[in-house]
């Protein structure tokens, strides 16, 4: 049997209102998952050799639950633009790009590379409506041991002639994808209907039976932004509310339903997406860099919706979700001090708990270290000036604020080092 | 004569409006200063030998306008307090230390190497009310050849015991401060009180005395919040607006005088600052993370007010300066987005000019490469991941947004390398 022992401060976040700390403690790894953690080593485990990470810290790895992969190569660049000009210069006619395997490949290699520099292990993606280069992502996170989600994008309408399908080349494509992939792993296939201004209802009827058909779940856009919230109703005249395109099609039914941004929700988006445990995708930067607006992370999470974090590179410019974490809390403030009666200002654990634990469980048991969970994990500096100490907490924070790459200094999958 | 050449693609912002882009181009750096910049090197320097930077950006080097030395330690802890605890917990015993002089050398040091690692070589710095870690930051910052302006601060009242003069200490402390830094170079005493509501009048009133005396600007927190901004009023009842505070002291006549954050500005405070040309910092992530709001940057800068920016460690996290040209673009949207009647969207542009030839000018000529200013530069990788290439303007934007210290290659002051 494998066992792995570490020796470090473990922290881990097992609700919103807990930090779990145990400082200069012992995690005991068997065959991949967490089996306890100790003060000192358990007489049954004295043989067994001890990695010593001194006061570093041990940390769940994080969650991505919304990236466009295909993004990757235009992140940070055109950021002070209006999202349509950005859309039209940048995005579209990029992505357009990826029927070419060539730039697909130099793209999707550079962005699971840095995903895992950055200690993202779970990640849910857009690719492009490109079959072969979605492929081409999917077998590269499986290739890396990463856990994922990775959606063919479906575009059948309101989309620039080059990067747009008929509907039935795409569900034809994405049966095929499904197909494909069927009784994968770690790498599973998912929807990606772009968001309903794109997408025809024949389109999204259509994706409900691939839904069905192949167990598979769902990832989009939802109440992204004011224009957003009244487009898919205006195109949708005869929904109430933009969840309802998805739950109606039946594509909340069969596997995990995640939303991105979410930031005007009404109360039946809010009914219907807690009904099927769906996943609201906080994106801190990316909503304010196209000029959306801020989710009410901490209303949302007091009424019971499953709250997670996302980079939406290209929307957002980086890629480290602990970066996330620390705008969550920035943002908190900015929503609680403009709209205070809509939401309030949330803790540091609260937004790790959601860029791990809460995130995490989209994937399996990922994310914390009960029992039984997957040590994926990092191990992350002191993040200490050499003169003074800081508590665990303060650490914690302190990387998440201002840290990088450099301060993570050993990463873990199933407990084996990479 | 001393003549250095160098040759790269060379971008700065010669007003808020313009970003000169001198591709594939020469800068000739004579006696520390710009000659010219040259497609070709000129007939008369063909035998100089140039240093070669390919495709990499020269840049200006950057200046912050608000800094808080002394809370270096503390960057990144603490942020999800509200002001007062922050300030309780964290900044006020913190900053008592610095009577101890181990720690005050432990703390600048590292604060000091950190600015120069970030490409920050001019710098306004509030230190503590200590004279003797005052000086001894001045000294460090001289020593290392960076521009800077340093401020005792002064507080006597409505502050904790442990911190706090009386109005004869604070006064005779920093007139022994300033007489021992007359005819200083690189790096000037500027005055600090922290702010009205911890200043007494004759506090105030004598450090305009000593204004005028020893000719030194003044460096201070102006209308930061709406709390702020009623408190100097309630407690100097006789004044219709902060910024009189200080003009009627006689403050803002002998030097630079440099207000951090205004985001409140009434009438009559713009009409002050616009008279002495003040400068007015914003430090985005400061005035996120204190709750305070969003400085109307677009606004102040067309109605003529000089805009800066700030990192303002340790209400700011991060003590790059051009993580804060990015975020000065994301909180102009913000303020877009809720207060669409106070401020508009600014550019990458503009705020990249705010923090190099604007705030360059507090200096003398720096933060731009005009002919005649000082070759303060830096060396910035191309950004570019490598199957593709992108503007300069996209690559200066992609180190704002996503670049960090190993990104800035080499480091000039007046034209020697660091």
């Amino acid at each position: 049997m494998s066992i792995i022992i570490l020796h470090g401060d473990i922290v881990y976040a097992p609700s919103a209102d807990e930090l779990a700390i145990h400082e200069n403690s012992y995690i005991v790894v068997k065959e991949g998952c967490v089996e306890g953690i100790y003060p000192e080593v358990p007489e049954q485990y004295k043989g067994v050799p001890v990695t010593d990470y001194g006061r570093k810290m041990i940390i769940p790895a994080f969650s991505d639950l919304h990236v466009h992969a295909s993004q990757y190569v235009q992140r940070g660049i055109g950021m002070d633009c209006l999202l349509s000009d950005w859309l039209n210069n940048y995005t579209f006619p990029q992505e357009s790009r990826f029927s070419d395997m060539e730039y697909a490949k130099n793209c999707y290699d550079a962005f699971v590379d840095d995903l895992i520099r950055h200690g993202t292990f779970h990640v849910n993606a857009f690719a492009t409506i490109h079959r072969e280069a979605t492929d081409y992502l999917f077998n590269r996170l499986e290739e890396k041991g990463l856990y994922g989600y990775v959606g063919k994008v479906n575009m059948d309408c309101n989309s620039p002639d080059f990067l747009i399908e008929t509907t039935e080349e795409s569900l034809r494509e994405t049966e095929v994808y499904l197909d494909s992939h069927k009784g994968s792993k770690r790498v599973k296939a998912i929807l990606a209907p772009r968001f309903a201004p794109t997408c025809s209802k024949p389109l999204i009827d259509g994706l409900g039976k691939l839904a069905a058909k192949y167990a598979c779940g769902v990832h989009t856009h939802l109440v992204e932004s004011l224009w957003e919230a009244e487009e898919a109703l205006r195109l949708f005249p005869e929904y109430g509310s933009d969840a309802e395109i998805y739950e109606r099609a039946g594509l909340m039914n069969h596997g995990p339903s995640i939303f991105a941004h979410v930031i005007f929700p009404s109360k039946e988006d809010i009914r219907i997406l807690k009904k099927h445990g769906s996943y609201a995708v906080h994106c801190p930067d990316a909503t304010t860099n196209i000029i959306a607006g801020i989710m009410p992370v901490q209303r949302l999470n007091e009424q019971g919706m499953k709250i997670t974090l996302g980079s939406d590179i290209a929307g957002g410019h980086g890629i480290a979700i602990y970066k996330q974490v620390a705008r969550a809390v920035q943002l908190s403030k900015l929503k609680e001090f403009y709209e205070p009666s809509e939401s309030k200002t949330i803790t540091l654990t609260q937004a790790f708990y959601h860029a791990t634990k809460e995130a995490g469980s989209a994937f399996g048991k990922v994310g914390s270290f009960e029992k039984g969970y997957l040590f994926n994990a990092l191990v992350i500096d002191t993040m200490e000036d050499p003169w003074m100490t800081m508590t665990a907490e303060e650490r914690l924070e302190r990387f998440c604020y201002i840290g990088d790459d450099r301060n993570i200094r050993a990463r873990y999958i199933e407990g084996r080092e990479l």
